[in-house]
Order: C-alpha cells, then sequence, then structure tokens
C-alpha cells in the first residue's frame, strides 16, 4: 500500500499547509485551486513555519479535477460551507483504491463522504494546529501542532497507519485515533467557544477572550455544554481535558480562529459543522445546551 | 400638593418627551441640558408623535442645575450610565418637598437615589414607550405607549395620584403601580432580550429578530430565565405576559431599542441596570440563567 499520488482539494491554510508539507518530503502532491491558482503557479507555496522559511517552487497547480486525474490519497480541505461541491470535485480524482481523507472541522464529514463513495473509503483527521492563510499561497504556522487520523469505519489497520508514517515523514506531529468520533467531540471543546465567541463578542482574539473573567467562564460552560452531549453519545471527556484546553490556548497568544478570520474577511462560516451539528445531537439526545443554542443563533445572524 | 415647577434632568429622548408634553400642557419645566443645550434653546423642541408634530418655542433651557433652583418635581431622565453625576446635580433642585421620579431603565436606581436623597423622596416610573431622538431637540414617538409609576416605598398615596394626573393631563397614558419592582421585572422581560440580542446579533432591529427563527427562541428563552427570577424573589410574572411580549413586538416594526441606538451611536449602554443587576439577582437566588450570562459577558466585550 503506498500513496505516492495525493491530491489536495480545497487549497486554503489547511491545504497549502498539509499539502506542502507533503510535497517537501518528496510526494507527488497535486493541488486543486480556485483563487490562488495563478500565485501558486507563478510563485509557488510558502509556508511560514515557527522556526523556517519553506519555499515550494515548482507546484503541481490545477484549476480543475480533471487534470489531476486519479490520485493515491485526496485530502479533502474545502471549508465545510462549500461541501455541496465535493460530488463534482471528487470523482475524476478516484481510483480503484483511492482513499479519501477530510481534514475538515467540525461533524457531518466522514458520513457526507461515506454516503457518496463509499464507507471503505473514508478516513477522517483533526488538525490540532494555528493556521492562517496570510497571502495567496502563502500560510502562517503559529505552533507545530498535532494531527489526528482515524479509518470511518471501524479502528485503524494498516493504511491508516501508512496513511501516519506519510504525514510523520514530512514533519508532522500524526497520531492515530481508535475512535474519530470521539476526537471530533474533544476538537469541539475547543471549537465551539472559541471560534463562536471571538466572533459574537466582537471580533477579538483567544487572548482577549481569555483575559475576561466572564468571557472565560462563558467558554468554561460552553465546554461543559460540548462535554455532556459528548458524554450522552457515550464518549467520556474528562475534566481535566477541558481545563487544559484553557492552558494551551493562552500561550498561543492574539490568535484569531478559522472561523474568526473567515467572519472578518466576509467569507462564509462553518456554521453547520461546528455549531449546529452539536446543537442537533444535544437536543436529540436531550442534553440542556442553552449557551450553545444561544451562542449557535447569534452566528447564525452575525456571519 | 402642587408640582408646578418641574426640573428635567437628563435631557435626552425620554427628557425632551415627557419634559415637552408636560410643557405643552402649561406645566412649568426647566430642563437640564448638556449637548443639546444650544439648538434647544434657540430653536426648541420637537416631538414627531404618530398622529402630530409638536413644537415647542421658548424653552427653558439650562446648562446648570444651579439655574434652575429648587422644583417641586424632578424627573431624573440620565442615562444609568451617567448615575454617577447625580450627586452633584441633584442638590440644587431639592426644596423641602422635592419629589425625585426616576424614569430610567432597569434595576436599581430608585435605591440609589433613596441611599442618597432620602427614601420619602423617591418614586419610579416605566416607560413603555418607543423614543428615538433623531437630532438636537428633536424625539421621534412611534408609539404613544403608556407610563407606569409608583412610589419607592409603599403603595401610591396622594402624590404619586396627583403626579399620574399631571401626565394624564399632559396626554400620557399613565398608570401607577402598587408594585414598582414588579413593574420593573416586568419590563426587564423585554429589555433583558429586545435591547440585549438586537446588539449581539449585529445591530439589528426587533423585526429582524422576530423573523429568525432561532432568535425568537432565544427571546423567549431569554425572557423565562427573567421571569423565573423574578419569581424567586417573590414576584410571578405570568406565561401570557411574555407570550404578549412578542406580540406586541411585532407592530412596532424595524424598531431599535434604546440600547442599540446607544450602540451603534457608541455611547455608553446601560449593561449595569439592565443586565448585570439581574443576573446578580439571579446568583444571589441561585436561579441557573446560562442565557443571560451569556449574554451579559458578550455585551460588557462588545460595548
Amino acid at each position: 500500500m503506498t500513496f505516492e499520488k495525493i491530491a489536495i482539494v480545497g487549497s486554503g491554510a489547511v491545504g497549502l499547509y498539509y499539502g506542502g508539507m507533503l510535497a517537501r518530503s518528496g510526494k507527488d502532491v497535486h493541488f486543486l485551486l480556485r483563487s490562488d491558482f495563478e500565485a501558486v503557479q507563478k510563485d509557488g507555496i510558502r509556508l511560514l513555519l515557527p522556526d523556517e522559511e519553506v519555499h515550494l517552487d515548482n507546484v503541481n497547480a490545477h484549476r480543475s479535477a480533471g487534470s489531476i486525474g486519479p490520485a493515491d490519497l485526496i485530502l479533502v480541505c474545502l471549508k465545510t460551507t462549500a461541501n455541496e461541491a465535493i460530488p463534482t470535485l471528487l470523482p475524476p480524482l478516484l481510483g480503484d483504491a483511492t482513499a479519501i481523507l477530510t481534514l475538515q472541522n467540525g461533524l457531518g464529514n466522514e458520513p457526507l463522504l461515506a454516503e457518496r463513495f463509499g464507507e471503505e473509503r473514508v478516513m477522517g483527521g483533526l488538525c490540532f494546529i494555528c493556521l492562517n492563510r496570510v497571502g495567496a499561497g502563502v500560510v502562517r504556522n503559529f505552533f507545530p501542532g498535532s494531527l489526528t487520523l482515524g479509518e470511518h469505519s471501524g479502528p485503524p489497520g494498516e493504511r491508516a497507519r501508512t496513511v501516519c508514517d506519510l504525514f510523520r515523514a514530512a514533519g508532522i506531529d500524526c497520531h492515530l485515533s481508535a475512535n474519530l468520533l470521539e476526537t471530533r467531540w474533544r476538537k469541539l471543546v475547543w471549537n465551539v467557544p472559541f471560534n463562536g465567541l471571538t466572533i459574537a463578542a466582537g471580533g477579538i482574539d483567544t487572548q482577549r477572550i481569555l483575559s475576561d473573567e466572564f468571557l472565560t467562564g462563558e467558554v468554561k460552560a460552553l465546554m461543559i455544554e460540548v462535554q455532556r452531549t459528548a458524554a450522552a453519545l457515550g464518549i467520556a471527556i474528562e475534566d481535566q481535558f477541558l481545563e487544559n484546553q484553557i492552558e494551551i490556548t493562552r500561550p498561543m497568544g492574539p490568535y484569531r480562529p478559522s472561523s474568526l478570520v473567515d467572519f472578518l474577511d466576509k467569507r462564509p462560516v462553518e456554521i453547520q459543522s461546528i455549531w449546529e451539528h452539536p446543537l442537533r445531537d444535544a437536543e436529540r439526545l436531550g442534553v440542556p445546551s442553552p449557551r450553545l443554542r444561544l451562542l449557535h443563533a447569534l452566528l447564525r445572524a452575525l456571519c
């Protein structure tokens, strides 16, 4: 099982970063680009890492999936707000054994891919990382962070281990998850409050949120709502994990979560996958989530 | 008991409107003005009522309370965010029997006046009305609305009836309240959600709030939190009252609550009296108020 040819669908911060790191490690990476196509074709990709600056020349930049053709591995890095494009974007990239790895935020992404392209193809990954696209083809990474991968159906096997090694060989701290859904809920513990409150509190960064005792209280209260819904799904998230999420955020400084960046740039915000889907789960399971409800209603109006 | 000489302290929309209506009815009304002083002295006051336009010439406009001197009745119409000015503004207006009527929003205003000037002087009034100051000395009134008055301590007696008659003679639908605190909490049922959500949802009017099913759900949920805290204080507010608050808001159209107008004009918003004080009561009494807490934290950050 080898994954030589890799297609990156959705070349925002996440796609450029992971694709760029894989390309640097010698993989045959093809980027499906829209707004950054010309800049990347001309100037390549620049990754501003914490300790070095990576410049990739001669990037395989494509305007259409058809010109990429079948790949061994597809990284789906689209914003979930663009998920309606998936049925037309992916088919030209699919060979018999192509694996599809979604690195998208929130809930509902693997099921969507599984329904459309078959469960056996689908893997999911969660990026615990601070990435901002700061220009066409240019991504800044504040912290190395980590990537957690898993299979949509069942525990990770040889394929997952191979993909994980692929990322490790590219310099990415990659881990396997035996329970992707659990990992997704753990990530929501951070995304729900921080991505949401930074927008709803007027477009302020995480440092300003955490320097306000009232907002910090609301961060914690929202985390508890997420924790309780996860618990109702059989996913145990320990209290200490919640505390840690606050602590790891402090050293990030004036960080703008991806949703805030989208909001400030007047792009669509991933409301459905980050807030609406968890809220639907909470309501279905009868878990009171008053703050998530209010935050979701405000974000719908604001974004 | 007569109230011939009336001093208006705080001549924003509320002060100009009630003072203007009383002046039109023949009372000796004196306005303490700051930003609108010159405009009002030169051009008087204009009240754009639903069915007519009232223009008052020769208005008694003052720059200082000292030039007004002792009055029979003081209407305190300051924003509660300016309450720290009360100890210096009111003393020159006080005679032996001067009554002080606060028409300010939210909680905590009568206690403040009572502590400083004596309980027996203090009355409170609640304006159920849509008023917007649309220019210097110019106020637009969308609905006639009503005014509810009471004594800070004890039931309404001769004084309250006399003041009530004064407003009625000025064309204002005035009622007496036997329990001012109850009336204040009833008003909070409206102010807490509508004044707050119109700001937090991005500066949108009440019509846009009520055209959004999610935000309307949050309006109702916030009303229930206020209702429950009131209940813990021994104040029963019936469910039907909450429903009615939604219904009376629909015909107001694209109305901007006073707090939203303050917010959009970058003036201080009355966070303490409208959200913080009720929240403190809720917490002291152990009434869960997750939405009020979140809304309060967001408003503190936004305003």
